[in-house]
């Protein structure tokens, strides 16, 4: 089997692998928004009702922002990791299907936190759900390193800020879930402020910029 | 980090932009019907009793009618973009993530909206919904027209028209949620005629008929 | 904007159609099945009670399939027509939103269908919902050859063919929907066997091979 | 019509059965999951109550981690397949088609296996789901390699290769669905077993290897 072909091959592994995971996190995106159920119209005689209705929708709606958002990193963690892989091989696949299989598992645990959102169980099953994202993200980075899947051109420097970056944040989240102790709200703050500094704040280096 | 290797992983995220944009929008469209239930086979037993039970459904049908234009209309206007645009960083992707989201609260606001259609306040979230897609866009534009990522053959009045573009029909939305001042029937009639002219009338410029 | 510049954006708009096509159509295909539901646990008490509790979904199965089959002709036929399409513009990305709308109503018609099999009303509005999809299949070929878009190296007995293809297959639907007046169930079978016809049956034109 | 042509066409139906196949794996993938339903919040009122409620999802959870599994397996031996063809034509779709209307038949069976672990009928089923999968994947490599459809450039021994991964697996899966004559779980547990081999174990042969 010569070469190219092989090379042509396993490229459309990747690509393959790229467009399953842009289905899966469609789709888990859209999905979470699924639970905010319009009231009962029976129920609703007037404006004022209708708003009484609606506000208790507001944590909900907070907690599928903060999950969108958990999605949103992850998602780019995982596109620029492809983005600096050559080409797939199988293993590597399976990494990033266990990787899928814990973004698919975001819609529960994200119902589980809006619906018991004081109870620290839930908020250590959410938490959980984001070790194992982080998880299979230095999985398959740890693979991909070391079985010659990055591309040669790859900066030298970026393995180390591959792997720090995921560590940093890992921290950060533990610390937010360790917050619970206290308080679960204090956790889900806290947990919200990293998310929103991943999604908006300077970036550091400009290896991560995109 | 060679500027080649650079522009090849920027496109291929600009790709997956559009990837994941598709997912979502398609996911959105197709649960916007999902609300459409068949009536409970055990209540009929004639062919007029499941008329019956159908008509009522004609108003929902409607509405979901409209916010298919709302989705396909604010697709192709994303598309347009991404098509101008040369590459993505970062940056531009969370505003596309948070355009995103604001699709997928499209189909909870129509629900509100079917359900409570002479609800003022109804029609005001289905609104700020459209206000948010359009602001999303707007920025989207700003930040892509200030950073370098449009297309160096992109022609001069392209930014004007982009921009102008969106204000004209963000005010005649505005317009149109006003108008349930009077009666929300006529809010949704006008923002359904709005729709229907970005739909099917005739463009007045060649540039934005792609 | 040099015509090189503009004809990459329209090809980038034709796979857009395409990729938005195949994620509708994918969640559709899968929705349909979703209605089967798993009989109540609670309910049965042996291999023998779950068995009758499962024989009554296998009439809903048939409609499932039935409708699987012809969301499968008219990705096909979709697909075929785009593969002749040289670009896009806007009139042609609506009509095939309009497209797109026909094929996610047809999750509900179909559950409406599988649930009231013997009623004509269920029978008729699911053949409108074909006679839509096949409506605007029309309407984008009749758009494209008629605006240059179709492809300069296309055949010149295509239109003939594609036109024809999609008027033979129509009305045999309506008359497979006429039947309805002796029984709805020669109805359904008829129009399974059309559309067995067209999934496996042999192809009497090499070009409507792919 | 040049053959240039054909083969572009050819090409481009082959990109959009695996985009077709990514999004119904995707969506199927992500409504496995959906059937983990949060407890009540009403029913609830400590830690303990909560974890008492989560502890009987945990089979729930494994059945749906099972079918990952069986998903997974098929979409990378589809992918395969699909690497190693130069074009598709109408047939191949066809087949491919019906592959898909497996897929998704997967979450059903999976919910009645998750509902009735403890049932012959639904691990029968759920069996029988696996052999529609492995025989549209069996006749799609029939059909290809004896229409010409597979690469040039594919090694000769990869249609022994091919055919026989499948008859191996099949015939595993043949045998843990037999041992439901003793009891499902050692039927589930075999079936478990069968697919974290395929998922990780080392392979023997490189060319099966992405």
């Amino acid at each position: 089997m010569p070469t190219t072909a092989y090379n042509r091959i396993s490229g459309q592994s990747l690509e393959r692998i790229a467009a399953l995971s842009d289905g899966v996190f469609a789709v888990a995106m859209t999905l979470l928004v699924l639970d905010l159920h319009a009231p009962a119209a029976e129920a609703i005689h007037s404006e004022g009702e209708l708003w009484q209705k609606l506000l208790p929708l507001l944590p909900r709606l907070l907690a599928y922002l903060m999950s969108f958002l958990t999605l949103g990193i992850f998602w780019m963690g995982q596109q620029t990791q492809l983005n600096h892989f050559e080409r797939a091989d199988r293993n590597l696949a399976w990494v990033h299907l266990g990787f899928l299989f814990a973004v698919t598992l975001l819609p529960f645990t994200t119902t589980l936190l809006a619906e018991f959102i004081e109870y620290r169980s839930a908020l250590l099953l959410y938490w959980l759900n984001i070790v194992l994202l982080g998880a299979m993200l230095v999985g398959s980075w740890l693979y991909a390193s070391r079985h010659g899947v990055v591309k040669q051109d790859a900066p030298p420097e970026l393995n180390r800020l591959m792997l720090g970056r995921v560590i940093v944040a890992q921290s950060l989240y533990a610390f937010g879930a360790a917050l619970c102790l206290f308080s679960t709200y204090l956790s889900i703050g806290f947990i919200v402020l990293i998310q929103l500094h991943y999604a908006i704040a300077p970036r550091t280096s400009r290896l991560l910029r995109y």
